[in-house]
Parts: structure tokens; sequence; C-alpha cells
């Protein structure tokens, strides 16, 4: 039997997991589903981090310290653009510039964001599929004391310092879910769904969030499994547990696996989080307890077999 | 009194001796125009060679081996471009590209080229004002055996081998004079339009062709003054003397002399063509004979001195 499997990923931790999938399946297995919700446009360049980060991930040409950006990276155009008075808030590297340039130009000559990312992903030698979660655009927009703020604003201009009070994502309820979304989540040789470590709140809601695709993963037959983006009441990566605790939850794998009840039928959680286990289970939820920490390609490699074994577990149960 | 100067330039030729003048000349003294037939849209920047050679010569940030593009320059940007799959025939450097990138964006914003020019010259540190020939798009169009092409497309990617049987100026008929050049050419105190050794089919007459512009000059009190960019019937930089021949113009002083008369009271020679004097002389214009190459800066500065001298010379004849 050929299982194929979905991923939905943010940014950098989802991209490790998701690095981890594509090592272990080849590629007609596996499309990854990035959150589009960070995307913005920055001096009238289309820029689409998560997908960005997956795709340098899986080409094996990202910054494997910052795990965002290009590696081995030049930041001549940052410095001029200082000179020139430009913004400078965000950091765009002289080769990941021509990523968000030739996406620009090719969305402005009318292709969609699904087919100018496989272009770039073949360009860049990446047998995997990785689509936009929608070709329509999404923007998540944070609610804070001060007023709203567009995600990137919010994440790297004020660095997450004002205090989040909402999250909504602009555009989510008319936004078509991506063919090749679609087409996946249709498969009947689908056999699970993989919800990478991302940050719920910010990577993940935005694609529950898309016409449909909540109720589609509810009724699926195949099984949704999460990993926890939180281990110790800590995020691994980014601003998922203060921002938790800024909107009233705990930022603990209790509190993701409430998030995640009624879609998601198992969660995987740190070893460190094992006196969890029982407060999950009663969520109704399977849980694996293994190491969910990811700090070389062995650790990725062996999560994503972890995850798909525990899918696999849940699927015949 | 307070005389002052309009210096007419193309590219790298002509940038030397506006190098020159404003070196020798106050900023208020001296307005720069340049020629904006060459500028194109190109991967969604707008990019304007001849203001960008003007700006980085001025600001001493150019790569003087070249002549065009900045110096201490990276090449990441291209090297990512090519590898995926965007066009790499005209070469983009990383600190230029922030050039472009400001351009495009503050046009995009309503802000006219004039605007955007001087905000870059300023940000750069340039006190000289320089300014394009037009805030409205001209675009130079070669035309040859193949058919048309777009003048960098001619210039760059074909690297000028297809043989012209014309040039035109589109949207030259209809686009205004910048603001900058109406008023520099209007300022009672004007002493002198300089013609700078640029290409006069591809960089002088674009400027030339703007409605009124030729009238104006040929009206004006204040001599007209044009340096040879042409030097025993070899052009010092770039494709005059070839695309001079294809038209059918012989690729010499004199040509160059027969093609300004009637707008130019006096034109600069190089000691090479003296024997062309009496020649030139005959078309109505006065004659001066000097080293036109300008290797040093010394030079630049030099020539700039004996173009304001000769130009005071037949001002008060």
């Amino acid at each position: 039997m050929n299982h194929r499997f979905v991923a939905l990923s943010g940014g950098v931790g989802g991209a490790k997991l998701a690095l981890g999938l594509a090592k272990t399946l080849p590629a007609e297995r596996l499309t990854i589903i990035a959150n589009t919700g960070d995307d913005f446009v920055h001096m009238g360049l289309h820029i689409a981090p998560d997908l960005d980060t997956l795709m340098y991930t899986l080409a094996a040409v990202s910054n494997t310290e910052t795990g965002w950006g290009r590696g081995a990276e030049s930041w001549n155009f940052m410095s001029a653009t200082a000179e020139l008075g430009g913004e400078t808030w965000f950091n765009l590297g002289d080769k990941d510039l021509a990523t968000h340039i030739q996406r620009t130009r090719r969305l402005k000559n009318g292709e969609t964001l699904s087919e100018v990312t496989s272009a770039l992903s073949r360009a860049l030698g990446i047998a995997h599929s990785i689509a936009p979660m929608s070709n329509d655009p999404v923007r998540t927009i944070v609610t804070t004391a001060d007023g709203d703020l567009a995600f990137q604003h919010y994440f790297v201009r004020e660095r997450c310092t004002p205090v989040i009070t909402g999250v909504r994502f602009e555009g989510a309820d008319r936004a078509r879910p991506a063919p090749g979304f679609v087409k996946a989540l249709d498969d009947p040789a689908l056999s699970a769904v993989i919800i990478c470590p991302s940050n719920p709140l910010l990577s993940i809601d935005p694609i529950l969030a898309l016409p449909g695709i909540r109720q589609t993963l509810t009724d699926l037959a195949a099984p949704v499994i999460a990993v926890s983006p939180i281990v110790k009441d800590m995020a691994i990566k980014g601003p998922a547990a203060k921002m938790m605790a800024e909107l009233g939850m705990e930022a603990s794998v209790v509190a993701v696996a409430r998030h995640y009840r009624g879609l998601v039928d198992g969660l995987v959680i740190d070893r460190q989080d094992e006196n969890s286990r029982a407060a999950v289970e009663r969520l109704s939820m399977e849980v694996l307890v293994t190491n969910t920490i990811m700090e070389t390609l062995d650790d990725r490699i062996e999560l994503a077999k972890i995850c798909l074994a525990f899918s696999g577990r849940i699927g015949t149960a």
C-alpha cells in the first residue's frame, strides 16, 4: 500500500520535522503545506517566510544557525539599503532576495503562489511537494494594547514585545485552500495528517481557518497527529509560550492538547512532559512520549519515523 | 556674477565630465540632466542606468574599473537568481539592487523620478543636482534587421551585435521635460549648456527629442558646447562608432559636429583630431582642441575647467 502523508507546517520548528519526513518518505508520498498568514509585501516584494524556510531547509541551503534565510549569505543589499535611508528592520540577504524577486515577478505575471512555489522548489532541486495553504492572501493580524500589527511588524520589527490581546487571519474566510492541499486531503491513499511542532496560534490556526479545512480534517478517515511545540512550559522556538500566556492559555502540552481537541487523534509530547500524559489522554487523544527536541538531522529523521509509526498505530486501531 | 551651468549626460563617458564639473563648480551652479531613454523595467524593478552611473560617480561609490555599477560590489543575488532559473543577462550587484528597489518602491508610492533621484542623491551625500530629463517614460528602441529591440536588450543582452537600421525614442513626443530641467534652462544666470562626451545617437538625442528642448537650446542666449565622444574615428566608450557606421554616418568628430550642427556653438575635440579642426569650423562651430581622454580625476577636472572657459569665451564673443 502506498501510504501518503500531509504535513502542516510553519517556519523554523515545523521545517525541522518536515525535513525529517522528507528524508524518510519518497517524494510522491509527502505533501508539505505551509502557513502563508505570515506573508507580507515589503519594499514591493512578496515575502513568504514559512514557504522560504521550508524550501531552503529541504534544499539544504538554509542558514542552520538562525533557522531562517539562506546559509553562506551576504548582506550588502541591506547595508546599501540603510545607506539609502530604506527600511532595515526586516533582514533580506543578498541570495534570499533572489527568491523574493523571482516570486514577485512570477506572481505579477499571473502565476499562482502554488505554481511559483513549485517552480522555485524545482529550481532548488527539491523533490518533495511544498504547497502554500492557499493561493489567496491571508494575513495574520496581531491585536495588541497599542493597536493592530501585521504579523511581521509584531514578530520582527517589534520583536514580539507588545502584549497580545488577540489574533485574527484576515482574508481566511474567503481564501480557498490551494489545489495541492485539497488534492492531498482527498487522496484515498492518505494515511495521516501530521501537524508539525509549529506555533498553534500563529502557524497552524491560519491553516485551520481556511473554509472547510477544520471540518475536512475532523471527518478524515486517516488520523491527525500533532507534535507539541511546547516542551516543559517553554516554546522550543519563537513566541508561542509568551503568546499563549498573554491570551490566557497555560503554556503547556496540556494547553496545546486542549487547543487541538476534537481535531487531533494523537499528540506527540516530549519525555520531559511525561507527567502530562494522563491529562492529555483525558482529552481523548492518544499520546506518544519521545524526544521531540531536534538538534541533529538524525533527530529530525528519528522523530519523523516515530510520528509515522504512531499515526500508523492510531490509523489501524 | 553667479554663472550657472547645465550638463547633459548619458552614462559612463558623460559621467566622467559631469564629475569634473561637480568638482569644479559649487552645487548651486550645476544641474546635471541624465538621459532616461535607457531606463527599463527588469524583474519588476525600475532601472535607470544613466542616473545610477551619475549618482554613483558623484558619490564616489562607483566601480571605477567598469564605469557602471557600484564599487566593492558582491554578486550573490545574481548567483542565487541563476540558481532559481531567473534572467542573468543584466548584471545587478547586491548593493546596486538597493537603489533599484528603493526607486521602484518610491515610484509606486507616487513620487516622480525627479523626487526619487533627489532623495537617493541626498542619501548618497551628493550635493549637486542630478535630474532625469523627464519624469515621463521615454524608451529608446533600436531597429535592427531582426526587429525592434529595447535598448538594454540591444546593448547588454545582445552586446550591440545586431546591425542597427534606426533608433527611435518611444514616448519622447509626449514626455514633458522634468521641472528641474526646465527651471535650469530658464535660469537667467545660465551661462552655458555642456553636452558631455556621451553617445549622440543614444544618450543625447533622447534628451533633444523631448518637446521644445531642441528649440529652447537653439534659442538660448547662453552658448551650447559639446565634447566629442569620438576620438580618432573611435568611440572612447560604448557602441557609438559602430552605430554611426551602421546608420551611414562616418564615425568621426566631423560627423559628430554635423550631428550637432545648428544646436551647438562650440565643439571640444581631442588633440588627435587636430586635423579635423577646419572641417568642424566650416560647420559654423567654434572648436577647442585639447586632451579629451579622461583617465584620472585630474583629467576630468582639467577638461571641465577647459569646457567652462571655452563656453565663457563663446558666451562673451
